[in-house]
């Protein structure tokens, strides 16, 4: 065997690879996609935009922009063979669950036979998941078979609309346009590894996006907004969170939306976010939830010095917004998406399998014993 | 930013995490299952026997073998609602996206709400798999609802039964039964690794198996034994297929079912299923398809030293036991199910998210440009 170099334990630090797409923690920038600051990107510019820069390669001009947008609205009916699959998952199922059997459905009704036809199945996946998650959503809770085309022309506005039956406001509509822009692309985090792993040994691309959709289904991953909207629900003054996290600290408890694997001082995404959770707060009327938040951002910067993620003010923002907690890591879903088909569209590009090697700690060898002799 | 170490492409040679389960590769020994060496347990053991071994940490006694195999064959049957959504999926679907939904949507139905469930939903998979694909490929081709009950005891025996709607004969049972125990683990290959990334999250078993089969749908990876069946049945007689090879070898045509990743000089998995397939050969009275993969395996050793690997001779095995091309990767998910969630329970145990680094390829930084600006 090729002599094994010993790695960190989760590979931390160590290079698996090459992407133009992502800088993740690098002094004076933050988080770039593709160079472009992601202050500058969630300042000006549209989800669409942002996705269309990272699967394209370049932002696009006003002509292009609106030609992807209207692409993208007419992609958004759910096949009858998918409709029939959602209306046979329960109620009670992970939202995430339904996501990822959408995804695998999705790829068993249009699968992508050749990888020149990648960039219409990551269309395709773009515009339809809003349609997949709020049609099992309102079948399941409201008994309704909704129609998923919407007349929002951006994906935010349009899971919006289906959700609640409605066009969103302005203000909605735009927060959950940041809030997809701020969630599409983060390097090699590990739901985009897991769709570059499964990239690499030439599969279809809705095997790479549904196994990455079950990775950001882990709690150490994608359920850290939900998680967040748990804590802070909890309390009902800033004193009283103030209180719970000091209980919390002292008995050692893990606390979601806090700190990063790769961020040491601060997550740029946490001040945009939290900005629009706030002026969201003002429109509500919200003097509880906000000021909770930001009370447990003071608490763990003083007592741990540890920083808010994207996650924390999301959980307020979305709940501002009347979107049920159990559908955040599907929103999550729904903007990453872009991210991860642009990572497998790059390993593609420049392929070799993804096949690490082992420590092996099991015994050297075992000597067979007939099952008679066996105690 | 932590300083990043250069690593191979493909991660090959490096060390990704730890595991007791498997050794491919080292000198004198091949390969081995927790110590025990795969021509041991392929010549002496039944497939629960070492899915139990992989799963459990031992080889089972007589008693326990007994009581894990009729546990196994008392978690056959389908929900309804599964069996709903097999019979929505097209007759020309890919039978591994057939495996993936199915297993998605088990996920939805049965889902893995604590750690301490696991054992229960990987024993429930290894039952199940053989009924989901046989009931879906015998109702999209036959029209027929089939009963998963099945009388055979045995997992390998349980799928032929099914799809071939009578009991195998004891050398098919037998064969398969190899076959399962040939394919059931292989250390740190894409597709197990793929499950271990997922796991790191801390999500649940259902996505971490989706994942994978996602993953070994790959040509590059689970594909093999279908294209080697597609190589050999082109030719008519052992001389058509040295001819064949030459111009192919000449025109530098990828010949899929030879050499590996890991091992350098002979998969010690070839000389096993060789023998089966040879037995299988004189039971059909076969005169084309053993002569014309010997000649094949001399001609590739003879002109590039390549060596066939486990999923060669697998081809002309599962053919003469009649089972169509396109369930071979099938069965594969059915064996290495074991291998894969065996690896997730010890991910678990001692995880840290796996989260590489990435090296930057990308513009240094990019001014945003108005809209409006742009070319």
């Amino acid at each position: 065997m090729a002599e094994k170099k010993q790695g960190g334990a989760g590979l931390r630090g160590q290079v698996a690879g090459a992407t133009a797409l992502c800088t993740v923690g690098q002094s004076g920038t933050g988080l770039t996609y593709r160079g472009y600051d992601i202050t500058d990107l969630a300042g000006n510019a549209q989800f669409e935009e942002v996705a269309y820069l990272l699967l394209r390669g370049k932002l696009p001009n006003q002509q292009e922009l609106d030609a992807y947008k209207a692409r993208l609205q007419g992609l958004r009916a759910l096949p009858d063979a998918l409709k029939a699959v959602l209306e046979q998952i329960p109620g009670d199922a992970h939202p995430m669950d339904v996501m990822r059997t959408g995804c695998s459905m999705l790829g068993n009704l249009e699968t992508e036979e050749d990888f020149s036809e990648q960039d219409d199945k990551i269309d395709r996946m773009l515009a339809v998941f809003p349609s997949i998650i709020t049609y099992w959503y309102r079948f399941v809770h409201e008994g309704v078979r909704i129609e998923t085309d919407g007349d929002c022309d951006s994906i935010g506005g349009h899971f919006l609309e289906l959700l609640h039956g409605k066009k969103p406001s302005e203000l909605h509509e735009r927060v959950m346009n940041v809030s997809l822009i701020l969630y599409a692309e983060h390097e090699f985090n590990a739901s985009t590894f897991s769709a570059r792993v499964c990239a690499s040994t030439l599969s279809d691309i809705h095997s790479c996006v549904t196994g990455a959709i079950g990775t950001l289904r882990g709690p150490l991953h994608g359920g850290a907004n939900e998680a967040a909207m748990a804590l802070i629900q909890q309390f009902k003054t800033p004193d009283e969170a103030e209180q719970g996290l000091l209980g919390m600290l002292g008995r050692k408890e893990k606390i979601m939306g806090f700190g990063h694997a790769v961020y040491r001082e601060s997550d740029p995404r946490n001040a945009i976010i939290k900005k629009w959770s706030e002026k969201l707060a003002q429109e509500v009327g919200d003097q509880v939830l906000y000021p909770v938040s930001v009370r447990c951002e003071e608490v763990m910067w003083r007592e741990k010095k540890l920083f808010c993620n994207a996650d924390f003010f999301h959980a307020s923002a979305y709940h501002f917004m009347g979107i049920p907690t159990e559908l955040f890591t599907p929103i999550f879903v729904m903007s990453r998406v872009s991210g991860w088909t642009a990572h497998v569209k790059e390993q593609r590009e420049n392929n070799r399998i993804i096949r690490p090697s082992a420590e092996y700690t099991g015994p050297d060898h075992a000597e067979w014993l007939p099952i008679e002799q066996r105690a």
